[in-house]
């Protein structure tokens, strides 16, 4: 049976005059958008076109949801209560749920952005809040999450449906952690070394580190970027390798259905 | 067949650690409640103890957008394009129903709030954007607006389900307008006037002008209001009032089932 | 000679319609005013209007800078980049050092709110993030910051001048830190046991802890609330147990004065 | 005597992670920066590195502050309370006065922005705001303002020192008003369009209007663009023509002390 991955990319990180981001370009490119939701970047007027796109490009729908921070784009580690986190998760997701809705679409899933996520990453508590927001809201929505993660496992554990994801353009350190962005090697910058990274990883089933480490783990979804014109080379190139390789490229819940007749869906 | 009105009030006016409101006793009036959705007021948290506390007095659930103006309390005018503020009202129904999801409720209706209403009440392009943004989001909610204004008929165009309100403490101009707040006799402070005035409104059909001419109009509903605990104790006498004089005190969706056994819908 | 005490409150914490605080009356009872700037509190004309009435007073004027993050009124902890913090400081301590210019005023003081205020007690590094924008913005400022503190320590080894503060309404542990407010002895609810441990802290020349411990060091002024009728009773009961005990009650830059004909200004 | 003219431009109109603008070029060719105070772009941090730039660069500081309205960028009517907008005014030009403050710099001058901008070059209520919060800030400080304009006018009635500018890329009614943008001939898009219309103005002693028409009104600044490589390319080129001219290229208050030995300062 053809292997199927999803490609995904964070989209709609415009705010009002300020543009960001190539969107035209990687909705030709990947099955998922995470869109931004307002609090770390986007705007009404933003997630509103960006769905259009995406709709039009036949490309699946996640809320991006942040903490709030539009200054630090979310970037900046927050100490919120959760109560006050899950509200503030459920507000953002249901208010790209509804402009989706206007749009004549449906989320398919939520992917944390930034602090937020790496925080959630790390942190069962943290990641607990983040699950429940989106069970809450909408059980059947997919959890979009980096593998080897707290975020994953809580997903999994509350019975979301989850699907793993990697880094095209991120090494990682022999426990499957993202090299720290303040070390040298944390960013792959060629196309070349992003493909090889992706094709390694699809051959080992797993995370393969930096020092050459393998850790088995299985991911359906590979992020890919859009800032600047070598991420979207790298993007375009990535497409072309799996493509090549007999690999479908699907939308992010089709993922699972592949999934399901292999294997349990996850961690 | 006994009449139905419908009491409505704005609640989750509070913001983060600001409180403003007296939603607990309101929540005993009312059979409609128009929630903040953190654009003029409220915030993710008191939008979802908002909700919780809605849904467990059996109030009917409304979304009450706003201008985007926290400071100023959506009582700016401002001059938004057309394509943004409808992103902007999608956006914040789109936050209140999911949050409404999250616990088990659903939105029944829409009313926007302060410099918002009160310019599309005059201006029908204006009206045209509420409308359209309310239809695109769910043409099954009901558009809650002033008698006589050109949102409520903008509404009924569009073939929208539209409820038609009266206020309890504010007096008409005979044009049937409200007396601006600048004239001494714009509210009416004491708990009798305010009955007096609602039981008038209803015995002509309409509005009842401080010269004491009458404009036939449908309405089923009233707006009463919970700043103070004179206007809470005027809300209380309202209620008292209606009900000794053997009118139904519905639930917003049901003065249209009401409605529609005796009369066209609206307007 | 006559011991010299300043009696310190936060104020200016109304945020456009939503009022907090009882500004009125502690202007009558305090001699330093700790003004919200806009980031946890505050908006420009809750400040100017602040800062009139501290003038009319004849208060001293502090800027009371946060971190932005008004939904948590600057309660929650966040990571700032060293140079964003110093920037965002800057800015809030030189829009109400604009405001009190357009009033004929100037600001005698800095103390920074709650979660910062709290983190740069303890954190060396934040702390002489404080001390920096202080000191970039204008170096003849006064810092007001708790007894025993890494925020005072950085203060005094910068060069700043700055006045030592002890809370009337807190405990204190026997490391001299405030006890946690998740303990029941946190807060000391009623006027009196206020003015007992004022008296007794004055008394001792320094802190006495729940146990009864003491730890001299020295102190200029003291913090009282305004939230709360008891919160007023107790600082006016403060403020007539000091002036019955013969102290002189004065505004902030008055007690380095006296300070420094005893002995060395501060730690 | 030879003829002095200041270039200005508006900059720091970055926000967060969003570039905007070439001020690193712009600083290279204009003698005064209008910096942004966070109202409408800019952030503290932003408005800090462009301060130093603007200081190693030896351009005029000024205060370019807006109503509030990130999303909008400032371009969004608003009405505001005169009170409430003068204390928004002085609270943007203490803040920024306050980082110049920290560099070792000073404001020079305030240059509204955008829809106050606007707004107040017709309105002469919002011109008298404008000018309350300049005076009452620091009447030392020039007013930056079109020719022609209310806002010229309440400035000068106040006392205030002011300097007159024109666009070198708007073209003017006969009226010697800007052509509307939604007009075909609103913007002079290539360089040479620009230097054309600088030069015949300055050959005029004031406007020329699209169709030719001469309007004599004094003024002593050109506001150049930084938006986009044709903008910059046609500030570079105006720079050379006015130099090529003779013309003094000066610090905004160096206009001034010319204008004072010629003629009364301005209107």
């Amino acid at each position: 049976m053809t292997r199927r991955i999803n490609l995904n990319a964070d989209l709609g990180e415009s705010f009002g005059v300020w543009e960001m981001g190539r969107d035209d370009e990687l909705l030709r490119i990947i099955g998922a958008a995470n869109i931004a939701c307002g609090f770390h970047a986007g705007d009404p007027l933003v997630m509103r076109r960006t769905v259009r796109q995406a709709l039009a490009a036949g490309v699946s729908l996640g809320a991006h949801p942040s903490f709030p921070d539009l200054q630090g784009f979310g970037r900046r580690a927050m100490q919120l209560p959760a109560a006050e986190l899950e509200a503030m998760l459920i507000y953002q997701i249901g208010a790209l749920a509804g402009i989706a809705q206007a749009e004549g679409g449906r989320l398919t899933h939520v992917k944390p952005h930034g602090a937020l996520n790496n925080m959630a990453c790390e942190n069962a508590a943290l990641a607990g809040s983040v699950v429940a927001a989106i069970k809450s809201f909408d059980p059947a929505l997919i959890l979009l999450a980096p593998v080897l993660s707290q975020l994953l496992l809580a997903g999994a554990a509350a019975g979301l449906k989850v699907v793993a994801e990697v880094f095209a353009d991120r090494s990682y350190t022999d426990a499957g952690k993202l090299v720290p962005r303040s070390q040298p090697d944390a960013v792959l910058h060629s196309a070349d070394a992003c493909v090889e990274q992706v094709l390694r990883m699809l051959d080992a089933d797993g995370i393969v580190s930096l020092s050459g480490q393998m850790i088995r783990t299985e991911f359906h979804s590979i992020c890919v970027h859009g800032d600047g014109p070598q991420a979207v080379a790298a993007a375009t190139a990535i497409r072309t390798a799996l493509l090549n390789a007999g690999i479908d490229l699907v939308k992010l819940p089709e993922v699972l259905k592949s999934a399901s007749d292999v294997s349990p869906a996850m961690v």
